[in-house]
């Protein structure tokens, strides 16, 4: 007996994936109980040269017909189209799929998952999150007897090699993207990770199974990293702070918190010490209290261990019955509006140099319902001083409003950073 | 439909889970597709005074009866009977069993895996290891398809909690162990804790799972922390490194190496920065690289997390089929003697202040076989000096060889101190 395996895409993830089929094929033989056995590899283009390693008569450029073939399908094409429709070819001919498409599973998650429990296949996306991390698979078992309060990590491997570059080698945004770019980090094109739009399908697929609730790439509000300055990352160290580039997916009384944004988190923070292109997860929950799991969010061959790791459930399955977790959607939660958010934030205010000021200022926060923290002032010249606000946790509506009120004082020069802090 | 739950215990953890059972019912349901069924709890005196949400008609003193009454039986008793016997008879009657003994697993795990796939159950024990820092989901099922060469952690967190005292607050052992017993991390005999323990059951677990081979407590070479000084450690800080008691098990080309003891690690290493009485585990692994778990080894609640997230997993399998991963012993690797161990070294040695010693001292290495990473010299007194010696990897035996040559030279006054070094 053995089962037949479909690859869709042989780019950095799918060649290695071909690969470890052929060189550990005994221990999955061992692990699985059959044969895994790779029957075709789907590519735009035949002729394309090749990994020597890739065994060229399996490649094919119908990829319908392999997509239809196979017990399991592994796709890694990334992007919506084709993606989406061999997906569906695939589950409806009673195929388990294996996906590492971020994208497809936040825009169209529910439409998959939900013909998959009709056709009765699994659906496994390891990969689709943080790589090698084993986050997919620690919130939708590891932590099936618990409840999850929140998820928080760094999901972006690009955005954090940059932050980190101009933290501790002093570059600026546009240089520390070049490196990114010459190392192979970043795609010539970044937007989708500067942006935080590669971080934001993370955090929604996350987000759907801490909560057991759908939410979608469009439920969350999404700010990248272009705007960070290497000065707002040394003021933020001298204060004891790092920036690193947070999905947030909290549980609140009314309902779920999302974001995706710049976030200073304090210095000795699990997360602030996550370096390089490494990515980090951390799980709050009512039992376990903070998990944190950490790893290569990237890369050839971390994310071929997610999906073979996926591939020998999927094929587990195919031998001794059973199931992958099924899309659980009972939680039904609120997603709340940006402006409905709770956070505490670090604001930094140029203001004229007299007294009253003080009062005035952290008046407009009280009247708006925010309590403060903490006020700091910094001298910058002898008109003008900087007050450095960081609040409690208050709704981001609030504390945007004081912020207006303080825009429009006479005292007030400039605004200078509104930055929400975590895990102070 | 309901699936029955035996819980055996009903200490700490026992209670835990029985108030989590019923305070996330509904949740349970969703995720098992069928009601979670507590059917009795067995302790040794049903008069014992308990928490008030425990159901006291649940209680029984026959745990025989109760053992062979369930679907799932839960096993928090602890030690070896008579749990061992109980689980035996879980099996027997076709219960699944949701273990968290590791004392019991590391001894006698391979009659029990055995029994249960014979009998066509499944065995869980993610609360064996960790707490809830789900490592064994991690290498028995998020790695399966990858290859893992080695698993290095903090797997004690009464040791960690003490070592991390005398490090921040200078504690010496006792004091810091008195600490830990007065604020119920250690128990009053702490045998089982600081000698290592512990951690040598624990590491034997997760070795066996990462090689596919069966590895015993008996297997692992033990050292505990009670030698430790606070100013070994302070020593090694100055160094750039922490002093940690690690559980390491290693793919060497020869078989697995194990090991127990006091390891000096980097401070820039993750496992250096684990504090108080978290538990931590770094996987390396070929595809994946380095991941790490963290969170909470012990406790109620995350104790509790994690038989839970067992009790979930066995009872989909029971509703939708399928079963857990059953032991793997194709890797049959050979284990290494300690002799056999490769690793790093460092080696205080206070010798005579006179030329020419260090020559003769890096000499007995070089004739051993043992290549040296680097050579400090730090002066005593007038008269003699401390020689800090670091080793690159090399065999155990070699290493010893070398030490006892250099004991009997009349250059050396005394080995100071020989400690292992890990992830340099």
């Amino acid at each position: 007996m053995s089962v037949k395996i479909a690859l869709l895409g042989c780019g950095t993830v799918g060649t290695a994936v071909a690969k470890a089929l052929k060189a550990q094929a005994k221990d999955f033989t061992q692990r699985v109980g059959a044969e895994l056995e790779l029957v075709g590899i789907g590519v735009r283009s035949v002729g394309t040269p090749r990994d020597p390693e890739i065994d060229r008569s399996l490649l094919t450029e119908d990829l319908d017909t392999l997509a239809t073939s196979a017990d399991i399908v592994i796709e890694l094409l990334g992007g919506i189209e084709p993606a989406r429709s061999l997906v569906h070819k695939a589950i409806e001919s009673g195929a388990s799929v294996v996906t590492g498409n971020k994208a497809l599973l936040a825009e169209y998650g529910p439409e998959i998952y939900e013909a998959a429990a009709q056709a009765n296949v699994d659906v496994y996306y390891e990969a689709a999150v943080a790589g090698a991390v084993p986050v997919v698979y620690g919130l939708r078992e590891s932590l099936a007897g618990d409840r999850v309060e929140a998820v928080v990590g760094i999901l972006n491997g690009t955005t954090n090699f940059i932050l980190d570059e101009m933290e501790n080698n002093g570059l600026s945004f546009e240089e520390a993207l070049k490196l990114a770019q010459d190392l192979g980090y970043a795609e010539a094109d970044p937007t989708a990770d500067v942006d935080g739009h590669d971080a934001a399908a993370k955090i929604a697929i996350l987000a759907s199974l801490a909560f057991h609730t759908r939410v979608s790439l469009k439920d969350v509000p999404t700010t990248g990293i272009r705007a960070i300055t290497a000065q707002n990352i040394a003021e933020a160290k001298e204060d004891g702070f790092a920036i690193k580039l947070l999905g947030i997916a909290r549980r609140h009384e009314h309902g779920i918190e999302l974001s995706v944004e710049p976030t200073m988190v304090p210095l000795d923070h699990p997360l602030a010490g996550v370096r390089g292109s490494f990515n980090s997860v951390v799980v709050e929950s009512v039992g376990a209290g903070r998990l944190m799991f950490y790893g290569r969010g990237a890369g050839g061959a971390p994310t071929a261990s997610a999906v073979l790791s996926d591939v020998v459930a999927g094929a587990s399955h195919r031998v001794h019955g059973g199931q992958a977790p099924r899309e659980l959607t009972y939680g039904d939660l609120k997603i709340l509006t940006p402006e409905d958010g709770i956070a505490s934030y670090r604001i930094d205010i140029a203001v004229e140099d007299r007294t009253g000021v003080l009062t005035q200022l952290t008046g407009a926060f009280a009247d708006n319902g925010v309590s403060i923290l903490a006020v700091r002032q910094s001298q910058v010249d002898d008109e003008s001083a900087k007050l450095i606000v960081t609040t409690h946790a208050a709704r981001t509506a609030s504390v945007k409003s004081a912020i207006e009120v303080i825009e429009k004082a006479d005292y007030a020069k400039c605004v200078l950073q509104v930055m929400r802090v975590e895990g102070n």
